[in-house]
């Protein structure tokens, strides 16, 4: 009997709190301060998301969850990094996330500047120093899938597009593009480490990646319904900022009721890509979560 | 017979200049500000000190230049980076670089943060996307060795330190400590992912190393040597600039004469480090360079 998703999900967070906490370094290492800050920035927050995607598609390869949890916390230290620069002033400009203080606010800018650098190479440093396939050349791509979905083509590049896109009129095929790569890019490198950890053919992982793709948009149509319509204390960042900042949304350009279609259009996309697979079953219940999620 | 040292150096500042260029994206890619912002902090500068060494290096240990362009091209991305980062008001603050207005400057801050942080996910890319070592596990190894050179309890962990010390009395030891961190690190990365790229032992190794550790720190004792007394437009930085911002520097410390004396010892302990090997030419004249240059 397998359980239910919930504790699946509430176990995995807590083996992620422990995984990432045993490899940042701890408080009392020199420079301390910057360590000190890098923790507040990763632990104790977060659906880890991103975690139990990777974890969820290491299931339908029967990936080893000790090499699954080496990718799960890099992907998670890149989003958290993208966090932390996101949240700075001379980005969005944001002062609270998970319910805390943004990093920069409570350890100064330039900490948090390096907190994010120092995020993204243990990320990187993460992926070389542990085994997380037998075959060598496997993991150096997988290294090179997370710089790709990670660096100027990729989220960064997305956040770039993001930018430039404040207060101008977007159109659908290019707000889609930005969050293809803002969150889209790293939640498909999410998937496809977690699936990379086991044995993975070419169909299969083609079908991930549409899974991934969609499931990566849906979060994104998500996020803009509840940013419209969540309150602060629910969603522990400032809610309504998009609007405010006059941030073109899904809500924003197609209303309310056409951007809760879409969102339940890619569910069913995301799960018609994976209906073949044995040992679904998380990924499933991960895109149901995702679209269904009020925080 | 063998080039003398002004030739073979400008030769490779101008390969390195091709292999930048041909590695970041053009600047007609979308995101294509990021993308042209990326290419000005990279290229048209920079005595390209670090892929000096790990050609240098290769040459000890007879690498493939071709694979040894990759890991130069990595190591300069981090250090460009780092600058673009540093420079920026929430850090130095500092307005010129390598007689160029600073990244942030010209393109602004949110652009100069993505361009620091996509330019460190670039130089992971390279070390996963190109053939470095017969070995795919060596060069796990070296991915691994450039994260750690990169990351807090390196270059990003030294940078923190001289935040932190602005206005302190530092001591000797730990202005070192600093300075082994901040530019040190990334220097010894240069010469020993260089010497990877090729046929290695471990005592020719820990030879490289102890030259990359003298060699890395004369460097920035005659930084400081250079900011004490060249004028700005030698320099193409503000001159001046660590004295001004109260910041500790082996000048302050030791006094003129005696940080003269300490880059003159320093540059024969490093060439004593690498006396016994065969094919140390562009090594010996790297130590020379690094301790006669003045700019």
């Amino acid at each position: 009997m397998t359980t239910d998703f919930l504790t699946w999900s509430t176990a995995l967070q807590t083996r992620m709190e422990v995984v990432l906490s045993n490899q940042l370094p701890t408080a009392d290492i020199a420079p301390k301060v910057l360590h000190q800050a890098m923790r507040y920035a990763v632990l104790e927050g977060g659906k880890r998301v991103r975690p139990l995607l990777a974890f969820a598609a290491g299931e339908v390869t029967q990936a080893d969850p000790a090499r699954v949890e080496i990718v799960a916390a890099a992907v998670e230290l890149i989003h958290a990094y993208s966090l932390v620069h996101d949240d700075m002033p001379a980005m969005d400009n944001d002062v609270l996330r998970r319910g805390k203080p943004t990093c920069h606010v409570e350890f100064g800018e330039a900490t948090a500047l390096l907190v994010g650098d120092s995020l993204q190479t243990l990320a990187f440093d993460l992926l070389a120093s542990h085994t997380l396939n037998d075959d060598p050349l496997q993991q150096l791509h997988m290294i090179k899938l997370l710089a790709h979905a990670s660096g100027s083509r990729g989220m960064a590049g997305g956040q770039a597009i993001d930018l430039a896109s404040v207060g101008v009129a977007l159109t659908l095929p290019e707000l889609e593009f930005m969050h293809i790569h803002k969150t889209g890019a790293l939640i498909r490198a999410a998937v496809l480490l977690g699936a990379y950890c086991g044995q993975t053919n070419l169909s299969q992982i083609e079908q991930l990646d549409h899974y991934a793709k969609c499931v990566g948009l849906a979060f994104q149509v998500v996020d803009d319904i509840l940013d419209a319509s969540a309150p602060t204390a629910t969603l522990g960042k400032t809610a309504g900022k998009d609007a405010a900042d006059n941030k073109p949304t899904y809500v924003s350009l197609l209303g309310m009721a056409d951007a809760k279609s879409l969102a339940a259009s890619l569910h069913q996309d995301a799960l018609a890509a994976i209906q073949d697979f044995e040992h679904n079953q998380r990924l499933r219940e991960l895109a149901d979560f995702i679209v269904q999620r009020t925080f």
